[in-house]
């Protein structure tokens, strides 16, 4: 089993050392992650403007190639070019942070998995809840439990598992529940500030929380009661249930 | 009906011009788009940074807002603090170049309709298929055709449609079809070249195709003979028919 691990918040971060040593039983490990932290790059691609490839080694060990690019940057070049083979699975994370409902849209490290995808190879993301700091030891123990099950399950083209460590600093997780996206939206607020010259700007606050969740069994629901979340996905973005309704308003001439 | 447009191309790109002012018979328009062009941000949002925002005049006459951030920054700010009044409808486009396939993951200009979905606003994207170049003018009557049908037929909270007009160098559209989104995937290939200073890098090359779409019934296939197409997407990413597979890997303890 190959695996190549990638994230978004660049080749440098806790979160994918300790994701790739803790895959290292599962198989032979490649790692290509952007140089730079790519939070909210959601499934960003560079086409217009080259992309510079260096080798990384951590501790005098070679870690694996940063790209100066986006987390489906990474992905693409590493399947297509910096990869020594095609790889089996493409595991992303461990994120610093959550990535639930409809934060999903925004994510790099589910972008990196849904690109995967696209190209065929199966793909997990992980990403573990803040809690003040980040256990990405414990968290990466529980990230290789679920990709060893996933690959006992087997894998196939075109699955993707967005997958959420619940805080570790409040106890273990209480179990792993297989629940589907929720799609509360958020609250959004923006500070209204004047700059220095006299313009307008505005910063996205953090006054501003999600709306309530009708649907108990949502990842948001079951993360916050202490549970690792597993929520497939799909990259077919087609609304089925419109498409009749909308084929009457614009009849087959 | 007050219609946010908005678009990935910039707020001096011909399309939105295009769009705007087919649009103005149809209600209250405010225009809110990125400084510079964003194609390829997909769902990117903008929150360790400020948003600088300047009123932009065309020709003498107010045209609207411009922000230094991505689409889906344009939706979220121009909804909670640049618009007079809450907008019924967000309008994002005229995209040069087509949004098919999966590149709609890509995609600026869906992002922002996408975005607008979240807040509970219906929204269009509206692209336009490469020729040369571009017949905006053209694009923006079927673009107004295409809005007032689905205002007609009732537009509803979290709708989202994404439309493709073909080009129009070759006489008119055939007609309109109501289409899924194609999942075909991409060859991707990457030159591989020394820069300068000796470094590796690569750049996204326009080799690669696409592989062949075997459903008939898709945007791809329907824009390539021609047609308008029409495509309701949605936001909930969960792939509900691998709950229950899942579910048995991680039962319920």
């Amino acid at each position: 089993m190959r695996i190549l691990v990638t994230n978004d918040d660049g080749i440098l971060a806790p979160g994918i050392a300790a994701l790739a040593e803790a895959l290292a039983p599962l198989g032979e490990i490649d790692v290509v992650a952007p140089e730079t932290g790519q939070s909210g790059a959601a499934h960003a691609i560079t086409f217009m403007t080259p992309l510079i490839c260096e080798r990384i080694s951590v501790g005098g060990k070679p870690f694996g190639w940063s790209v100066d690019g986006s987390p489906a940057d990474c992905v693409k070049l590493g399947v297509r070019e910096l990869c020594a083979e095609r790889p089996d699975l493409v595991v992303s994370g461990i994120n610093a942070g959550s990535n639930l409902g409809v934060d999903v849209i925004y994510s790099g490290t589910v972008a990196a998995a849904v690109e995967a995808a696209f190209i065929g190879i199966p793909s997990i993301a992980i990403s573990l809840e803040a809690a003040g700091g980040f256990d990405f030891e414990a968290a990466g123990r529980h990230a290789r439990d679920i990709v060893a099950r996933a690959i006992e399950l087997g894998v196939s083209p075109g699955m993707v598992l967005n997958v959420n460590v619940p805080r570790l600093d409040r106890g273990g997780p209480r179990g792993v529940r297989v629940v589907a996206q929720s799609t509360a939206p958020w609250t959004d607020t923006y500070d209204r500030r004047i700059d220095p010259r006299g313009r307008t700007y505005f910063w996205l606050g953090d006054a501003g929380g999600r709306m309530a969740e009708d649907n108990a069994d949502t990842d948001l629901v079951a993360l916050r009661a202490g549970f690792i979340t597993v929520t497939p996905l799909q990259y077919d973005l087609t609304q089925y249930a419109q498409l009749g309704h909308l084929a009457g308003a614009w009849p087959k001439g």
